[in-house]
Order: structure tokens, then sequence, then C-alpha cells
């Protein structure tokens, strides 16, 4: 019964499913669902996610989506993968739900505002909207010097104290990493000032790697294809 | 080692948690923090949750904030929490997962960008906002359509198919609930087109009475005093 990924890898929550999968070894198929061609939008992908959004999954006869609890699933239903990345420990997980739930309304508004309204504008055909990303800026900003306050600490690399990354780290990181496609003087700009969230990226990064810098490829892709 | 919820039963998360805890018998201790008074943005309570938001809870030395992960924490924690509200089963967790991360971004932003730019607006010294309104009754409608054609099924009371409630009922329903404060009429229009909608929320408020009518009080209480 292999595990089937709706995909498009220009999804950065799809991106952290996949690379969850690539690290921890589970036997996944993915499936590509073309966002720029609208294929989300098909009655067909209803069927699957009738929110008709990715990443989606397909295990037997049972269907999911939303990435949180995507990797939660993955996470607890596969043999194999290590405890840190969704301990079993009441306290642990309960922190790791904290961060996820925070993570909504926070730090994941920053990047998909700012890059929706800037150079993703012209691939979803809507307008660009200059206000909305100075809007964009102002949550990530807020939210990372939280990042940078109270989820990270001084001694351990990763979010709640943890030696090693938990799901958090990887959807976190993942989230922030779409503002490589508005280029390094902006990625600089807005990352500068947080040193402990620029370490935590790193550290995510080397722990997953090489299937972390594999799935980003598609933003330096997509950006030189924007800029041609 | 007595649960000490931090709450204003104005917010709708914290009404939530605080019916949580009377339906399952929690030995909890309600501390108030005023949040027309500002309390929660003094630095005391930012030692219990840095985002200085309702509700937290404090356990022994254990702090948790986010009212998803705290209805986790006390269903997980608690014995004698019957395993409807959070089921062991890894594929009905799971579902329960996705409705709590859908409802993040989909139907937890209409009642409270309707209420806050509209009647709460002057409790929080803030103006009104019509436009903001308007947004967020398209906002509610979509999302209250999708839990009408896909959340609830034609046979069974609650969300996910379960014929008892889940954490999820209880917040989503709780969140639906502000809309009360802007009156019946707005409440029938809104709500009116969604004949499943209205019947899960009265079997969500049946089956956890006489806490649901108890907490919701201060919504009938609160547009008393506003009228005057």
């Amino acid at each position: 019964m292999k595990l089937k990924v709706y995909a498009d890898r220009l999804s950065q929550p799809v991106r952290a499913v996949i690379i969850f999968c690539e690290v921890n070894g589970i036997d996944y198929e993915e499936i590509k669902v073309d966002l720029a061609n609208r294929e989300h939008l098909t009655p067909e992908f209803a069927e699957i996610n009738p929110m008709q959004q990715l990443p989606a999954i397909v295990h037997g006869s049972f269907k999911l989506f939303e990435s949180h609890a995507i990797l939660i699933y993955i996470a607890s239903s596969f043999p194999g993968v290590a405890d840190h990345w969704y301990p079993a420990d009441v306290y642990k997980r309960s922190k790791i739900h904290s961060v996820l739930d925070w993570h909504h309304s926070n730090l994941r508004r920053g990047p998909i505002t700012i890059v929706q309204n800037s150079i993703l504008a012209p691939v979803f055909r809507s307008p660009l909207n200059p206000e909305a990303v100075a809007e964009g800026e102002k949550i990530l900003s807020a939210a990372l010097s939280k990042t940078e306050s109270f989820w990270l600490d001084d001694n351990r690399p990763f979010l709640l104290g943890q030696n090693q990354p938990s799901i958090a780290d990887l959807i976190l990181v993942c989230d922030i990493m779409q503002i490589k496609l508005v280029g390094e003087t902006d990625w600089n700009r807005l990352l500068g000032p947080y040193k402990k969230v620029q370490q935590w990226i790193e550290s995510t990064r080397n722990a997953t790697n090489p299937h972390f810098d594999e799935l980003h490829k598609v933003l330096k892709e997509l950006k030189e294809k924007l800029q041609n």
C-alpha cells in the first residue's frame, strides 16, 4: 500500500512533505497536480481534496489534506520515523502542536503574502500589490522576532530546545525559504536582523540534505524563468 | 496539581476550553485576564504566554498556549476524557487534525473579522470597518458552505461522521457562536442557508449543556451592555 502524495513542488508545504518522506525513507509516489495549469481546481482533484489545495495524500482508502495533519499522520503511521520528528512524550508533543497552531496565523502568512503579491502574481494571473507586500513584510518581521526571542534558544539548534528537528522545524523553514524567490537582497534585508533564525534555517537544511536542496531547486529555476 | 486556565470569557476559544473542562469534570482554576483592560499585554502575563493571547494554561511547571493544542493536551493527559473527544485511532485523529488545521485559515477568520470590526470595535477602541465586515461575511459563507457540503454528512450529528462530539465540533461551534453578538437578524441571514450547520450547532450545544449555555451568557450580557 504505497503512499500517494499529490504535489506541485512550487508549493512550500508540498516541499516539506516530500523532504520528510525522503529523509525518513517513506515508500511514496509523487503525483503532479500542476498549480499554474489550475489542475487543483478540476473535479477529479476535488475527489482527492474537496478544498482543492496541495498537498493531499491517499494511503489505501484513506484520504487526508492539510500539511501539518499529513506530517503527523506519516510520522505516526510509518515505522522507522525517529521520535524527534513528532515526540510521543505528551509535553513535547503539545509544544509542537502549539508552535504549529501559532504558525497558521503568524509566520505562515508573511512569506506567502509577499511572494503571491510580487514575483508569483504573474504565474497565477493576479495583479502586483505593493501594499500587500508591505503588510506581508510586517507580519513576517513580527513572526521572525517571536521565533528568535521565544521559539529558539541560545544553546540548541532547533525549535523548542530540541537537538534534532521536528516536523515544526521543517514546516516553518520551508515557509520562510519562499523569500529566496524575491532575491538575495530582500532575503538579507528581511532575515538579517535574526541571527538565531539564520542558524536554525541552516541547521534544518543540514539535517535534511541532500533532499532539502533538491526540493528547493524549483525556487532558483522559477526565479530564473521569471527573470528571462 | 490543579490546572490553571488563564481566561476571559469574552474570548471564544476560552469558552471552548472551559466548556471542555466542565463537561469532562476536569479539576481546574479559572484565572481572569481582562482583555478590555489590556491585562493580556502586561509583562506578568507575558511570562505565562509570550504571544500575549488567551487562552493559556499552566499545569505544574508546564505552560501551553493555542486553544487546539490546549484541548489536545487536556484530552491526552487527564484520565476520564472519553475517546470521542480526541480519538486514539490514527485515522480518526488525523481527520480531526485536518479539520482543525483547515479551521485556522477558513471558518475561524469569518466570525472574528465580523465582530471585531462591528460590535466589538468600541470595546477594543478600534474603528468600525464595514468593508472588513463584508469581507468577513464572505469568508464565513465560503467556510459554512464547505462545512455543510463536506465536513458534515446527512446521517450523523457531528463533524467527520461522528455520533459524539470531538474537540473540533466544540472549537468550530464556539467560533460561529460569536455571530450571536451582531443579533438574531444577522444570525438568521448568515446561517439560514445552512440547515446541517444549524442542526450541528444545536447538537453540539445539547451534548455540552448546561455548560454551553452558561459560557455563552457573556454574549447576551455584552450585547445588552453595548446597546444601552
